[in-house]
This record gives C-alpha cells, structure tokens and sequence, in this order.
C-alpha cells in the first residue's frame, strides 16, 4: 500500500524535513508518528528537502506499508498522533497512488512563497512566519528585476556552497513579486530548485526594493555564476513550499 | 503631551487587554513599557477591552505623558522596550491628539474579526489564531442567518452574565460571513458590542453552518433574550479585534 500525504508544518520548531540525528525534523515526526499508530516502520519522502524554519503549506510525501488500512485512516491516526506528540504538522489529505508515483522523483513542478511584511512594527502573531523589512521597498522595481532570473540560467551564484545537485543548471518558470498593502510575497515556481535558490534570489531581490542594487545588477550577479556575486541570503523566516505538481 | 497608538498583538499569551493581578495583560505590557522608556508611569486605554485569547490587528490606545517627546520616539521605544520584553505586542503607528480625543469614549465603530479554518486536518502555524472547525459548513446558511442579528436589538441572549453594560441594546451595523476555499472569515461591526457578543453570535453561526440549527432559530434566539437560548459560545481563538473608527 502507498499512500500520498499532503502535509502542512510550521517550520519554526523544525531542524526542516530531513530526519537528523540531533533535533526535531519533519520527516521523523511522521515516521514516529506513523510507528506509533501501526506499529510498523515506514520511511517517508517529500517532494523536496526543507531548511530549518522553513514552512509547507501543501508538501507531498510518500509511506509504503504492508498494512491493509485505508488512506483516510492513515491521515486520522497520523493526525492523532502528531498532535498527542505536540508536533505542529498535519496531514491534509491522503490517497492510495500507484507503484510508479514517487513524491519527489515524479515531481514536475514545485512552487514556493516569500513572504514579506514591509513595516517599521516588529512582527507579533507571525514572527517567525514572515521577514520584516522596515525600510520601504518597492516591490514594482523588484517585479522587474526578478524577470532576468526567469528562464534557464546556470544558478550558481544563487546555490548554498552545500549544494548537492548535480547541475547548477535550472528552469525557473517564474519569479512574480505581488504587493497587497504592506505585505509582498515573491512566487517562485521551476520544476526544481538548487539548495538556498529561492532564499538567494528573494535577497538580491530585497537589495533591489531598498534601493541598494540597481535591477541590472541582479542579471549581473546571475552571468557571473560566482556565489561571491550574491548580495544577500534572505532568512528561512519568510519562506513556505507552497506546493507541487506531478 | 497624547498621544494615540495603534497596536497589533497576538492574543495567545494575553490574559487580556485589562490588567490583572495574575497573568500577563497587553495594558500591563505596554505601560511596563512606557514606563521603561521614559521613567514615567503612564495608564493606557484601548478601544475596547478584549478577552484572554483575543487577538488585535489595529486597536486605539491612548496614553498621556509629561514628556516632551515626539509620537515616533514613543512608537520606536515602545517597540524596543516591548520586544526586549518577550511580549508579542507591536506598535503600528502613534500620533499626537487633541485633549478631547478618547481612545475608547470618542470611539463610534469597532470592527472584529472571527477566523474559522474548515477542514478535518488540526491547525500548526494557525493553531490558536483561528478556530478549526472539522464538520462541512454551509457558508451560505450562516450568512442568511446572521442578517437576522443585524439592526437595533435587546442582545441579552448574546450577553456574558459578567457583561458590564448597562443596556443590552445594540446595534449591530454589518454581521458578514464570507468563505475563501476552506477559510471561512465572519466580520461583525458595530458603535459597540457587549461582552460575549460576537463569540456568542458566531456560535449561534456555526450551529447554523452544521446543519445543527434552522436558520431561524437564531432570530428565535435573539427574540429569546435570555442567555439560556444561546447554543454555543465560539472559544476566543478565532477573534481578532480588527479596528475602530472616531
């Protein structure tokens, strides 16, 4: 039995998705959660490997069991025992997909949002959920300079030095940076991303709405494909996977 | 020198606006930093009182003070003083205003929010900002049904027995319950509210939306004005003070 989880977690009391060996992880809360209500050891694959403090809205993960129970049950008991954990994840929904369906390997696409609150005010209810940026930015100039990311470029200058793909080569789909009062969020979608992308671009694209980047220079931080050309790493604070497509 | 404040905060670490002998308050948090700040102790009076739990995006708040100090530097040491604090209380704006200006006295419209997430998956970053409520609500059906509070009525049904006022009868300017996917947002406005009142009609709402209660058994509640009729208080969770007009 396979089964398609769709996840939603609040990253701030999360190491990210991967199970590490010292401190919570997304993925060994739903493998302990899932041993606990079966008895069974499972392991379990996401869609894409998240940094500590980063947020899913609607992550896809993978569990295989030899355990007839349906997909409802599954979402049910693992949501029980989430919570019973003080765990803040939850399953949204659950299905039974076929032998060939791998939540990362078969994934086609993958959307993330950076959320920005453009205020002098420090957060209160969403500290840790967004980033604040007191100064004033302008989001217009960001919108456009974020359009010479979009497209198929060696990203190398917006990758963590821990990067583990093979190419630095990626197609970003798109980069859309949206105001709405004073908050802005930047959508970023590509079929993958390298470790740190979105962070590293959304940070060049901070510099550019400050007024501390001219937008040319974001396309030139990109052709110089050096991670000494990246202007500014934006925090984990402020981003959530937003979901996938297959 | 008065001066008006607007303030954000998260209610979940709040016993309250009103200071109290035990527990932490937002009264006693922001004059804790007023007198931090300036070495003055001041009194603050919001807009409204809210309950433990209750959260606000933009509450009115006025403080008086000695000093010769401008809107900002309280705003800026506010903050600081608040951050450094722990409290998870934010102040958006201030402004110096005339003697006759009263933060809760001159006000003529205050404006809540209730936040419902409808889905069986129990909430993480949300949990205690908004109210998850696991069976189908029908939308619809509740907004029907809210007209029916709308107007000059004897609220007594809908009345906290500690509620202070000294006439149930309010008028109930605007009770509106919109749906967005799964989130469900009930906005009520209103000079003023009694105690209880907008947990209370919210609870009368969700019966409403469960099927649990005829859209008319909320007039019939109301026609009641006796507390006994209410079906259900709503838990603070999903309240937000949203804002107030002068």
């Amino acid at each position: 039995m396979r089964i398609r989880l769709t996840l939603e977690w609040d990253g701030r009391s999360f190491m990210g998705w991967q199970r590490q060996a010292h401190g919570p992880s997304v993925q060994a809360a739903v493998e302990d959660a899932f041993a606990a209500a079966f008895r069974e050891p499972v392991v379990a694959h996401a869609a894409g490997r998240t940094d500590a403090g980063v947020h899913a809205l609607a992550m896809p993960a993978l569990v295989e069991t030899a355990r007839n129970v349906t997909p409802f049950r599954v979402m049910e008991a693992l949501n029980y025992h989430l919570r019973a954990a003080g765990h803040a994840v939850s399953v949204l929904a659950a299905e039974a997909v076929d032998d060939d369906w791998h939540a990362r390997f078969s994934c086609t696409g993958r959307a993330y949002e950076y959320r920005i609150v453009n205020r002098r005010a420090p957060l209160t209810w969403e500290a840790g959920l967004a980033l604040r940026e007191a100064r004033p930015l302008d989001s217009g100039a960001m919108h456009a300079a974020a359009q010479a990311l979009v497209g198929r470029h060696d990203f190398t200058t917006f990758r963590s030095v821990a990067c583990q793909a093979a190419s630095p080569v990626k197609t970003l789909e798109r980069l859309d940076v949206v105001r709405d009062g004073e908050r802005i969020v930047v959508v970023a979608a590509a079929r993958s991303f390298l470790h740190h992308q979105v962070r590293s671009m959304v940070g060049c694209l901070l510099l550019v709405g400050r007024g501390e980047w001219p937008a040319l220079r974001v396309a030139e931080a990109l052709a110089a494909r050096d991670r000494a050309a990246l202007g500014l790493n934006a925090p984990p604070d402020g981003l959530w996977f937003a979901g996938a497509t297959y």
